[in-house]
Protein backbone atom coordinates (compact mmCIF):
# COMPACT_ATOMS: atom_id res chain seq x y z
CA UNK A 1 0.00 0.00 0.00
CA UNK A 2 1.39 3.66 -0.74
CA UNK A 3 1.75 5.81 2.40
CA UNK A 4 -0.13 8.80 2.26
CA UNK A 5 2.51 11.91 2.60
CA UNK A 6 1.04 15.46 4.16
CA UNK A 7 2.92 18.67 2.03
CA UNK A 8 2.31 21.77 2.32
CA UNK A 9 3.41 25.22 0.08
CA UNK A 10 4.50 28.26 2.12
CA UNK A 11 5.19 31.72 1.35
CA UNK A 12 4.23 35.35 1.22
CA UNK A 13 1.59 36.50 -1.29
CA UNK A 14 2.07 36.21 -4.95
CA UNK A 15 4.81 33.94 -4.83
CA UNK A 16 2.76 31.38 -6.85
CA UNK A 17 1.55 29.18 -4.57
CA UNK A 18 -2.04 28.35 -5.65
CA UNK A 19 -0.88 27.91 -9.23
CA UNK A 20 1.89 25.17 -8.35
CA UNK A 21 -0.42 23.61 -6.08
CA UNK A 22 -2.73 22.58 -8.78
CA UNK A 23 0.04 21.72 -11.23
CA UNK A 24 1.89 19.53 -8.75
CA UNK A 25 -1.24 17.61 -7.90
CA UNK A 26 -1.57 16.92 -11.87
CA UNK A 27 1.77 15.68 -11.60
CA UNK A 28 1.71 13.39 -8.78
CA UNK A 29 -1.85 12.22 -9.83
CA UNK A 30 0.08 11.48 -13.79
CA UNK A 31 2.63 8.92 -11.29
CA UNK A 32 -0.75 7.36 -10.12
CA UNK A 33 -1.10 8.70 -6.66
CA UNK A 34 -4.74 9.84 -5.28
CA UNK A 35 -4.02 14.00 -4.08
CA UNK A 36 -6.48 15.96 -1.72
CA UNK A 37 -5.86 19.62 -2.72
CA UNK A 38 -6.63 21.72 0.57
CA UNK A 39 -5.80 25.18 1.94
CA UNK A 40 -5.27 26.61 5.30
CA UNK A 41 -7.95 28.74 6.95
CA UNK A 42 -10.22 26.36 5.58
CA UNK A 43 -10.44 22.97 3.71
CA UNK A 44 -13.06 21.17 5.85
CA UNK A 45 -16.67 21.87 6.46
CA UNK A 46 -15.85 23.26 10.50
CA UNK A 47 -12.53 25.10 9.12
CA UNK A 48 -14.61 26.53 6.59
CA UNK A 49 -17.11 28.34 8.51
CA UNK A 50 -14.17 29.76 10.56
CA UNK A 51 -12.35 30.72 7.39
CA UNK A 52 -15.51 32.90 6.96
CA UNK A 53 -15.29 34.71 10.55
CA UNK A 54 -11.33 35.43 9.79
CA UNK A 55 -11.55 36.82 6.95
CA UNK A 56 -14.68 39.29 7.01
CA UNK A 57 -15.22 42.47 8.78
CA UNK A 58 -12.72 45.45 9.58
CA UNK A 59 -8.94 44.88 10.13
CA UNK A 60 -9.92 45.36 13.97
CA UNK A 61 -12.42 42.83 13.86
CA UNK A 62 -10.44 40.48 16.25
CA UNK A 63 -7.29 41.31 17.75
CA UNK A 64 -3.64 39.36 17.27
CA UNK A 65 -4.40 36.79 20.30
CA UNK A 66 -8.19 35.76 18.95
CA UNK A 67 -7.19 35.44 15.52
CA UNK A 68 -4.47 33.41 16.57
CA UNK A 69 -6.61 31.14 18.68
CA UNK A 70 -9.62 30.68 15.55
CA UNK A 71 -6.48 29.75 13.12
CA UNK A 72 -5.21 27.08 15.18
CA UNK A 73 -8.78 25.67 16.13
CA UNK A 74 -9.70 25.86 12.06
CA UNK A 75 -6.37 23.80 11.90
CA UNK A 76 -7.72 21.71 14.72
CA UNK A 77 -10.82 20.70 12.36
CA UNK A 78 -9.08 20.89 9.21
CA UNK A 79 -6.48 17.98 10.55
CA UNK A 80 -8.84 16.05 12.07
CA UNK A 81 -11.72 15.77 9.55
CA UNK A 82 -9.64 16.46 5.53
CA UNK A 83 -5.85 15.65 6.61
CA UNK A 84 -6.00 12.86 8.60
CA UNK A 85 -8.49 10.51 7.14
CA UNK A 86 -6.69 11.40 3.97
CA UNK A 87 -3.35 10.28 4.65
CA UNK A 88 -5.13 7.10 6.48
CA UNK A 89 -5.98 5.73 2.94
CA UNK A 90 -2.89 6.21 1.42
CA UNK A 91 -3.81 9.69 -0.12
CA UNK A 92 -0.86 12.52 -0.51
CA UNK A 93 -2.75 15.76 0.84
CA UNK A 94 -1.29 19.29 -0.58
CA UNK A 95 -2.34 22.22 0.99
CA UNK A 96 -2.07 25.87 0.13
CA UNK A 97 -0.71 27.29 3.73
CA UNK A 98 -0.57 25.60 6.84
CA UNK A 99 0.79 25.90 10.95
CA UNK A 100 4.02 28.23 9.34
CA UNK A 101 2.33 30.77 7.58
CA UNK A 102 0.14 30.84 11.34
CA UNK A 103 3.87 31.77 12.77
CA UNK A 104 4.97 34.33 10.12
CA UNK A 105 1.39 36.12 9.91
CA UNK A 106 0.28 35.91 13.57
CA UNK A 107 3.73 34.96 15.67
CA UNK A 108 5.54 38.15 15.37
CA UNK A 109 2.88 40.59 16.89
CA UNK A 110 1.58 40.51 20.02
CA UNK A 111 2.07 36.42 20.46
CA UNK A 112 5.72 35.15 20.08
CA UNK A 113 6.43 32.55 18.08
CA UNK A 114 6.34 30.03 20.70
CA UNK A 115 3.13 30.51 21.63
CA UNK A 116 1.97 29.65 18.27
CA UNK A 117 3.63 26.48 18.04
CA UNK A 118 2.03 25.84 21.56
CA UNK A 119 -1.49 26.70 20.51
CA UNK A 120 -0.69 24.10 17.53
CA UNK A 121 0.30 21.21 20.46
CA UNK A 122 -2.85 21.88 22.24
CA UNK A 123 -5.17 21.98 19.42
CA UNK A 124 -3.98 19.34 16.96
CA UNK A 125 -0.46 17.26 19.01
CA UNK A 126 1.63 19.04 17.40
CA UNK A 127 1.07 17.16 14.18
CA UNK A 128 3.93 18.53 10.82
CA UNK A 129 3.74 17.72 7.43
CA UNK A 130 6.01 15.23 6.13
CA UNK A 131 7.55 18.22 3.60
CA UNK A 132 7.21 22.23 3.48
CA UNK A 133 8.15 23.47 -0.09
CA UNK A 134 8.80 27.68 1.12
CA UNK A 135 8.67 29.42 -2.43
CA UNK A 136 10.59 32.35 -2.52
CA UNK A 137 10.51 35.40 -4.88
CA UNK A 138 12.42 38.76 -4.57
CA UNK A 139 10.23 41.18 -2.63
CA UNK A 140 9.82 43.37 -5.47
CA UNK A 141 8.39 40.56 -7.98
CA UNK A 142 5.95 38.84 -5.17
CA UNK A 143 4.56 42.38 -4.92
CA UNK A 144 3.84 43.03 -8.04
CA UNK A 145 2.45 39.29 -8.73
CA UNK A 146 0.15 39.96 -6.08
CA UNK A 147 -1.44 43.57 -7.10
CA UNK A 148 -1.91 42.38 -10.43
CA UNK A 149 -3.72 39.81 -9.21
CA UNK A 150 -5.86 41.40 -6.34
CA UNK A 151 -6.13 44.29 -8.98
CA UNK A 152 -5.76 46.70 -5.68
CA UNK A 153 -8.23 44.89 -3.76
CA UNK A 154 -7.26 42.53 -0.80
CA UNK A 155 -8.63 41.03 2.43
CA UNK A 156 -8.02 41.21 5.98
CA UNK A 157 -4.85 39.49 5.86
CA UNK A 158 -3.31 40.41 2.62
CA UNK A 159 -4.19 43.81 3.17
CA UNK A 160 -1.48 44.92 5.18
CA UNK A 161 1.81 47.24 4.67
CA UNK A 162 5.02 46.57 3.11
CA UNK A 163 7.12 46.25 6.19
CA UNK A 164 4.83 43.47 7.29
CA UNK A 165 4.69 41.51 4.56
CA UNK A 166 9.24 41.81 4.39
CA UNK A 167 8.83 40.80 8.04
CA UNK A 168 6.33 37.80 6.84
CA UNK A 169 9.04 37.23 4.60
CA UNK A 170 11.81 37.26 6.52
CA UNK A 171 10.19 34.69 9.15
CA UNK A 172 9.57 32.17 6.70
CA UNK A 173 13.10 32.02 5.94
CA UNK A 174 14.38 31.64 9.21
CA UNK A 175 11.78 28.61 9.90
CA UNK A 176 13.34 27.20 7.05
CA UNK A 177 16.92 27.53 8.44
CA UNK A 178 15.67 26.00 11.67
CA UNK A 179 14.00 23.15 10.34
CA UNK A 180 16.01 22.24 7.22
CA UNK A 181 14.85 18.13 7.33
CA UNK A 182 11.17 19.87 6.48
CA UNK A 183 11.82 22.43 4.63
CA UNK A 184 12.81 23.16 1.14
CA UNK A 185 13.09 26.52 -0.32
CA UNK A 186 12.55 26.63 -4.00
CA UNK A 187 13.17 29.25 -6.34
CA UNK A 188 9.01 30.40 -7.66
CA UNK A 189 10.62 32.43 -10.44
CA UNK A 190 10.74 31.69 -13.66
CA UNK A 191 8.58 29.51 -16.14
CA UNK A 192 5.19 28.28 -13.87
CA UNK A 193 6.47 24.55 -15.31
CA UNK A 194 9.97 25.15 -14.24
CA UNK A 195 8.90 25.87 -11.45
CA UNK A 196 6.61 22.63 -10.58
CA UNK A 197 9.83 20.67 -11.65
CA UNK A 198 11.55 22.08 -8.86
CA UNK A 199 9.04 21.13 -6.67
CA UNK A 200 8.75 17.72 -7.58
CA UNK A 201 12.20 17.35 -7.57
CA UNK A 202 12.18 18.60 -3.58
CA UNK A 203 9.83 15.74 -2.97
CA UNK A 204 11.87 13.27 -4.54
CA UNK A 205 13.08 10.90 -1.39
CA UNK A 206 8.72 10.70 -0.55
CA UNK A 207 8.26 9.51 -3.85
CA UNK A 208 7.24 5.70 -4.12
CA UNK B 1 -14.18 57.10 40.90
CA UNK B 2 -16.06 53.57 41.67
CA UNK B 3 -13.13 51.12 40.77
CA UNK B 4 -15.24 48.69 38.34
CA UNK B 5 -15.14 44.87 39.27
CA UNK B 6 -15.75 41.73 37.45
CA UNK B 7 -17.52 39.02 38.63
CA UNK B 8 -18.59 35.69 37.35
CA UNK B 9 -20.53 33.33 38.22
CA UNK B 10 -20.37 29.64 37.52
CA UNK B 11 -21.47 26.17 38.47
CA UNK B 12 -23.49 23.42 36.59
CA UNK B 13 -26.50 23.48 34.67
CA UNK B 14 -29.90 24.09 36.71
CA UNK B 15 -27.62 25.63 39.34
CA UNK B 16 -29.95 29.03 38.52
CA UNK B 17 -26.96 31.11 37.75
CA UNK B 18 -29.05 33.26 34.82
CA UNK B 19 -31.95 34.13 37.35
CA UNK B 20 -29.02 35.03 40.17
CA UNK B 21 -27.26 36.51 37.90
CA UNK B 22 -30.30 39.34 37.02
CA UNK B 23 -30.90 39.68 40.40
CA UNK B 24 -27.30 40.27 41.56
CA UNK B 25 -27.16 43.24 38.79
CA UNK B 26 -30.39 44.69 40.18
CA UNK B 27 -28.67 44.93 43.60
CA UNK B 28 -25.46 46.09 42.64
CA UNK B 29 -27.46 48.94 40.34
CA UNK B 30 -29.78 49.94 43.68
CA UNK B 31 -26.43 50.40 45.30
CA UNK B 32 -25.65 53.30 42.46
CA UNK B 33 -23.56 50.78 40.60
CA UNK B 34 -23.17 50.83 36.92
CA UNK B 35 -23.75 46.76 36.10
CA UNK B 36 -22.82 45.40 33.30
CA UNK B 37 -24.58 42.07 32.62
CA UNK B 38 -22.90 39.45 29.91
CA UNK B 39 -22.40 35.50 29.34
CA UNK B 40 -19.99 32.86 28.13
CA UNK B 41 -19.61 32.07 25.21
CA UNK B 42 -20.13 35.07 23.90
CA UNK B 43 -20.75 38.76 25.27
CA UNK B 44 -19.44 41.00 22.42
CA UNK B 45 -19.94 40.44 18.81
CA UNK B 46 -17.41 38.39 17.41
CA UNK B 47 -17.48 36.41 20.48
CA UNK B 48 -21.48 35.39 19.64
CA UNK B 49 -20.68 34.81 16.00
CA UNK B 50 -18.34 31.88 17.54
CA UNK B 51 -20.80 30.65 20.00
CA UNK B 52 -22.95 30.02 17.19
CA UNK B 53 -20.59 28.35 15.57
CA UNK B 54 -20.42 26.22 19.17
CA UNK B 55 -23.78 25.26 19.98
CA UNK B 56 -25.25 24.25 16.76
CA UNK B 57 -24.56 21.03 15.20
CA UNK B 58 -24.15 17.57 16.06
CA UNK B 59 -22.46 16.72 19.22
CA UNK B 60 -19.33 15.54 17.10
CA UNK B 61 -19.19 18.92 15.12
CA UNK B 62 -16.01 19.83 16.81
CA UNK B 63 -13.29 18.07 18.61
CA UNK B 64 -12.80 18.87 22.44
CA UNK B 65 -9.38 20.25 20.94
CA UNK B 66 -11.28 22.95 18.45
CA UNK B 67 -13.87 23.18 21.10
CA UNK B 68 -11.67 24.38 23.29
CA UNK B 69 -9.60 26.83 21.42
CA UNK B 70 -13.24 28.54 20.01
CA UNK B 71 -14.18 28.83 23.63
CA UNK B 72 -10.79 30.76 24.20
CA UNK B 73 -11.03 32.74 20.77
CA UNK B 74 -14.41 34.12 21.97
CA UNK B 75 -13.52 34.70 25.45
CA UNK B 76 -10.41 36.87 24.61
CA UNK B 77 -13.06 38.71 21.93
CA UNK B 78 -15.19 38.89 24.93
CA UNK B 79 -12.33 40.34 27.27
CA UNK B 80 -11.03 43.29 24.61
CA UNK B 81 -14.62 44.12 23.34
CA UNK B 82 -16.81 44.43 26.17
CA UNK B 83 -15.13 43.83 29.92
CA UNK B 84 -12.34 45.29 29.61
CA UNK B 85 -13.51 48.62 28.71
CA UNK B 86 -16.59 48.74 31.05
CA UNK B 87 -14.13 48.01 33.81
CA UNK B 88 -12.21 51.16 32.28
CA UNK B 89 -15.07 53.34 32.60
CA UNK B 90 -15.87 51.94 36.98
CA UNK B 91 -18.72 49.36 35.94
CA UNK B 92 -19.18 46.21 37.44
CA UNK B 93 -18.88 43.24 35.27
CA UNK B 94 -21.43 39.99 35.85
CA UNK B 95 -20.76 37.39 33.41
CA UNK B 96 -22.36 34.19 33.65
CA UNK B 97 -19.78 31.51 33.11
CA UNK B 98 -16.41 32.71 32.23
CA UNK B 99 -13.02 30.51 32.44
CA UNK B 100 -14.10 27.99 34.73
CA UNK B 101 -16.47 26.74 32.38
CA UNK B 102 -14.08 25.98 30.50
CA UNK B 103 -11.96 24.35 32.56
CA UNK B 104 -14.62 22.29 33.94
CA UNK B 105 -16.35 21.49 30.62
CA UNK B 106 -13.23 21.09 28.03
CA UNK B 107 -10.52 20.50 30.53
CA UNK B 108 -11.13 16.82 31.91
CA UNK B 109 -11.04 14.73 28.21
CA UNK B 110 -8.41 15.26 25.78
CA UNK B 111 -7.43 18.52 27.19
CA UNK B 112 -5.68 19.19 30.68
CA UNK B 113 -6.36 21.94 32.95
CA UNK B 114 -2.66 22.99 32.58
CA UNK B 115 -3.43 23.70 28.48
CA UNK B 116 -7.08 25.44 28.83
CA UNK B 117 -5.40 27.35 31.21
CA UNK B 118 -2.65 28.10 28.66
CA UNK B 119 -5.38 28.94 26.41
CA UNK B 120 -6.61 31.59 28.30
CA UNK B 121 -2.34 33.03 28.49
CA UNK B 122 -2.25 33.11 25.21
CA UNK B 123 -5.27 34.57 24.07
CA UNK B 124 -6.06 36.43 26.95
CA UNK B 125 -2.85 37.39 29.50
CA UNK B 126 -4.57 35.02 32.01
CA UNK B 127 -7.11 37.86 32.97
CA UNK B 128 -9.04 37.04 35.86
CA UNK B 129 -12.47 37.58 37.97
CA UNK B 130 -12.18 40.13 41.03
CA UNK B 131 -14.53 37.27 42.64
CA UNK B 132 -15.97 34.03 41.32
CA UNK B 133 -19.27 32.86 42.86
CA UNK B 134 -19.99 28.92 42.47
CA UNK B 135 -23.52 28.10 42.80
CA UNK B 136 -23.93 24.54 44.26
CA UNK B 137 -26.82 22.37 44.39
CA UNK B 138 -26.99 18.99 45.73
CA UNK B 139 -26.65 16.81 42.35
CA UNK B 140 -30.39 15.35 42.27
CA UNK B 141 -31.45 19.06 42.48
CA UNK B 142 -29.79 20.35 39.79
CA UNK B 143 -31.11 17.64 37.42
CA UNK B 144 -34.27 18.13 38.08
CA UNK B 145 -34.39 21.80 37.97
CA UNK B 146 -32.21 21.40 34.41
CA UNK B 147 -34.80 18.76 32.69
CA UNK B 148 -38.26 21.12 34.19
CA UNK B 149 -36.02 24.14 32.50
CA UNK B 150 -34.82 22.48 28.85
CA UNK B 151 -38.36 20.64 28.46
CA UNK B 152 -35.96 17.48 27.92
CA UNK B 153 -34.57 19.60 25.08
CA UNK B 154 -30.79 20.72 24.99
CA UNK B 155 -27.95 22.02 22.74
CA UNK B 156 -24.20 20.37 22.41
CA UNK B 157 -22.46 21.42 25.55
CA UNK B 158 -25.52 20.99 28.02
CA UNK B 159 -26.65 17.37 26.56
CA UNK B 160 -24.29 14.84 27.78
CA UNK B 161 -24.99 11.97 30.34
CA UNK B 162 -25.17 12.36 34.11
CA UNK B 163 -21.56 11.19 35.22
CA UNK B 164 -20.41 14.14 32.73
CA UNK B 165 -21.95 16.37 34.91
CA UNK B 166 -21.08 14.87 37.89
CA UNK B 167 -17.20 14.97 36.55
CA UNK B 168 -17.92 19.45 35.77
CA UNK B 169 -19.03 19.80 39.70
CA UNK B 170 -16.20 17.70 40.73
CA UNK B 171 -13.68 19.69 38.84
CA UNK B 172 -15.47 23.54 39.71
CA UNK B 173 -15.13 22.15 43.42
CA UNK B 174 -11.65 21.33 43.16
CA UNK B 175 -11.03 25.09 41.53
CA UNK B 176 -12.77 26.76 44.75
CA UNK B 177 -10.46 25.26 47.63
CA UNK B 178 -7.56 25.37 45.12
CA UNK B 179 -8.52 29.03 44.40
CA UNK B 180 -10.13 29.84 48.03
CA UNK B 181 -8.74 33.77 47.51
CA UNK B 182 -11.23 34.21 43.92
CA UNK B 183 -13.84 32.06 44.48
CA UNK B 184 -16.83 31.80 46.99
CA UNK B 185 -19.13 28.46 47.06
CA UNK B 186 -22.46 29.71 47.66
CA UNK B 187 -25.35 27.16 48.57
CA UNK B 188 -28.19 27.97 45.68
CA UNK B 189 -30.97 25.73 46.94
CA UNK B 190 -34.03 27.61 48.86
CA UNK B 191 -35.75 30.78 47.81
CA UNK B 192 -33.97 32.82 45.36
CA UNK B 193 -33.90 35.87 47.10
CA UNK B 194 -31.91 34.52 50.17
CA UNK B 195 -29.74 32.99 48.06
CA UNK B 196 -29.09 36.46 46.29
CA UNK B 197 -28.29 38.57 49.55
CA UNK B 198 -25.79 35.12 49.80
CA UNK B 199 -24.19 36.51 46.56
CA UNK B 200 -24.38 40.15 47.99
CA UNK B 201 -22.52 38.67 51.13
CA UNK B 202 -19.46 37.17 49.60
CA UNK B 203 -18.96 40.59 47.20
CA UNK B 204 -19.02 42.58 50.83
CA UNK B 205 -14.78 43.13 50.78
CA UNK B 206 -15.31 44.31 47.10
CA UNK B 207 -18.15 46.76 47.59
CA UNK B 208 -17.30 50.75 48.06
Amino acid sequence: MIEGRFITLEGGEGAGKSTQLRALAAALRARGLEVVETREPGGSEGAEAIRSLLLTGGADRWSARAEALLFAAARADHIEKTIRPALARGAWVLSDRFLDSSRAYQGQGALSDADIVTLHRIGSEGFLPDRTLFLTLPAGEAEARAKVRDGGASDRIGGRDQSFHRAVADAFARFATDEAARFRAIDASGEPGAVTARLIDALADLLP
